[in-house]
């Protein structure tokens, strides 16, 4: 696969590394502006673009626009986020002239663990539910991400819960309703997120563990190794397929 | 609900105490021969029985069989294991004219755990899988029955694995077809299994933990409280529904 | 071993089973007042007492102060709770005369984790440390009486710590000197602790799980095995040795 | 600190790495043959060397005698492996004029594993013991050499043990001299191992998680960080000290 990158951060720089170990071959980066990429070609998105199978996307708004609006005609994998509602219109107007892949979370891992979790959460309807997520200590923000996507997953399957981040001022015992979010931050830990289903006399426990971003940059480069057999139109991990 | 209970041996004593905690009563026990049963009224199959609303069977083929010629009529849920086939036909026969649930594994969650697994193993096609089983002490048999339940699970959707069992004396690198298959004993361990899904910088693992048996009895009397409601016919966990 | 058990509520009944199973003799019951404990021949404190190796205590203190001051010679294993200081003082003066073992949490294990865990916390100086406990869904109080232990046992090797236990309005990098504490809640856990030690692209975590109460009665016969062969004194984990 | 780097493979790549982050500086590479070293400057054993605080050496034999053979006087922190014995003869020569450091594994986090390990083994001699290691699927070697090492520090203390590596062929119960050995092989996992302790209703484990090879990189900054305030002598994790 002959793939052009668009954006040089740190996401794609391991696209590109990963890319070559699997094989593939980096036809050119495009940038705004600049035009340092460790020695690969550099591009204007309205320039005349090199031959190329499908586009990786690690940028930022101003740079997927113009992107989308350049028109190329090829399979798009875009991972950039902010500006996300105009980004996801003018994603589904340029779908119909080619393939684009949208997610704000490249990590199939991450996608699956959701659909697992949503799964064992209708099939375990009496079992309470608490979710842990480990962060390396430089985080602040908490819960993650991942964990409220886990959260949100679980909330549309089993409508009136809310979260309880905090026991230790609680005065009754646990209700139905709480799903327990429990943020721990040490060291440099990548990212793992368990979620526990405690039953009568039973648990079942669901976990990821993320050992590095390359997650990040290797769904990617899956998601464009499917993308270019597909139709045009608009995919997110939804309705890509997994087979 | 008014339970009869087909047999007086650990499991039934153990659905005789949650029984009586969910505010269920237990109407009689059913048995061959002998008469006590804790104080509650002992019956046999062919007598006239008292007043009930489900029968819970965790006996002998004989007492079953029995149990099944009697032409009750009552919702049955029958957990007994041995002569299975005999069992089948004649649970199949007698369905016409009552709701029968028939499993060998009386544990809710050790299905949901099954089925978690299995829709896992689909979505995740390109993850390396290893099975793990903690047991205690004197558990002589491995791996576990449920271990190769999980086993069977993966492989209906995997086929062409096949199962290591020690890798002390191997000479090549891990295949894709390769599961591992790993015992651990000690102590007084109930029942631990998990599934390890081994990927690209990510794995994801799914664990049941049984406290006690209690999970078999508990799962009897889940099971008993929806056969209520059904229609006459042939159950198993894949029918019966979850909601 | 003849023993004389002191009290007869759930924990004495679970030693009487636990002993006869390693083959001692239950020579006895010891109450203020009633005459039933399951056929065993009853004694008030202050009677003539038949002939036995120790006493386990887990009773009130009314009858723990009786017991002592019946002066009976017998190598005692106490563990009852409330009123801590007096009965303190009663056992190690009445400790002149006997054996006298005291713990308000008598399972070895959950003593041996604490000291395993300060042991690693001096080993580990660089690495942050958060604790989570898992408790069924029923336990108001957060955290549990063994985190705290742990939390103590870890401050005093890390003096300046102190405990976090919301993360989630926090506005600042994690710092050397906390400590998040995590109480799960749900279905029928025993009681799960994990200590995680974080550090520069490693964990070390450090877990004990609980199967039931019977590790509180399985250790109180395991210190009466030990107690019958130590000299008169006042004993606690900590100086009746291992080995 | 002024660090020169003996050898130059991927392990003292990350040295220089991380050693920047720290605040030290490289003040040069020693190589063999060869002159390219990431506009480091390169120099022979031999040669007049430039100012420097310490030596970390991952290289091979020949390299690390040579270093040895030149007399520098500076501390050094040897991680080579190969040719074990001689090289140990030749650092305990040396040790007079300098202190000098050798470890086959240079992650503070195993050695402290295995004496966390080692002191839990000796408190819980009635716990049945099992280890389970997991490693990428390109690890042909079963078990690893860490999950070796901790045998080892076990049986130090439990004399008479033996290993089981296969229980599916077993038949009889587990005996109290069995450690179990378990292999798992997926994916990219770095390296985990696990230590279970299994006694009555109860269990305790001790589990290390690497993320990346970056901790022997790391190791070996902590001790070059801390032997440059030594004696001279010969040191190994055993007499570095801790504190």
């Amino acid at each position: 696969m002959k793939l052009l990158l668009c954006g040089y951060g740190a996401m794609n720089r391991r696209v590109a590394a990963l890319a070559t170990e699997r094989g593939h071959e980096i036809a050119g980066v495009l940038l705004l502006r600049g035009s340092r990429a460790d020695g690969h070609p550099v591009y204007r998105p309205d320039e005349r673009l090199p031959d190329a199978d499908a586009v990786i996307d690690f940028s930022h708004p101003a740079l997927s626009a113009a992107l989308l609006q350049a028109g190329t005609g090829l399979p798009l994998v875009i991972a950039t986020t902010g500006e996300k509602e105009t980004l996801l219109e003018l994603m589904k107007e340029k779908a119909a002239g080619q393939p684009i892949f949208f997610s704000a979370n490249m990590s199939a891992g991450v996608h699956m663990l959701t659909e697992i979790v949503k799964f064992a959460a209708s099939l375990l309807p009496s079992f309470d539910i608490e979710l842990t997520e480990r962060h390396h200590r430089k985080k602040v923000d908490a819960p993650s991400g991942t964990l409220i996507k886990l959260y949100d997953a679980i909330a549309s399957v089993r409508p009136g819960v809310h979260p309880v981040t905090d026991r230790h001022h609680s005065e009754g015992r646990r209700t139905d309703e709480e799903i327990g979010i429990h943020s721990l931050r040490g060291g440099t830990i990548s990212g793992e997120h368990e979620v526990l289903f405690a039953g009568h006399e039973e648990t079942i426990t669901i976990a990821h563990h993320a050992q590095s971003k390359d997650i990040f940059a290797s769904g990617a480069l899956d998601v464009a190794e499917r993308l270019i057999h597909k139709d045009n139109g608009f995919y997110t991990y939804d309705n890509l397929g997994v087979d």
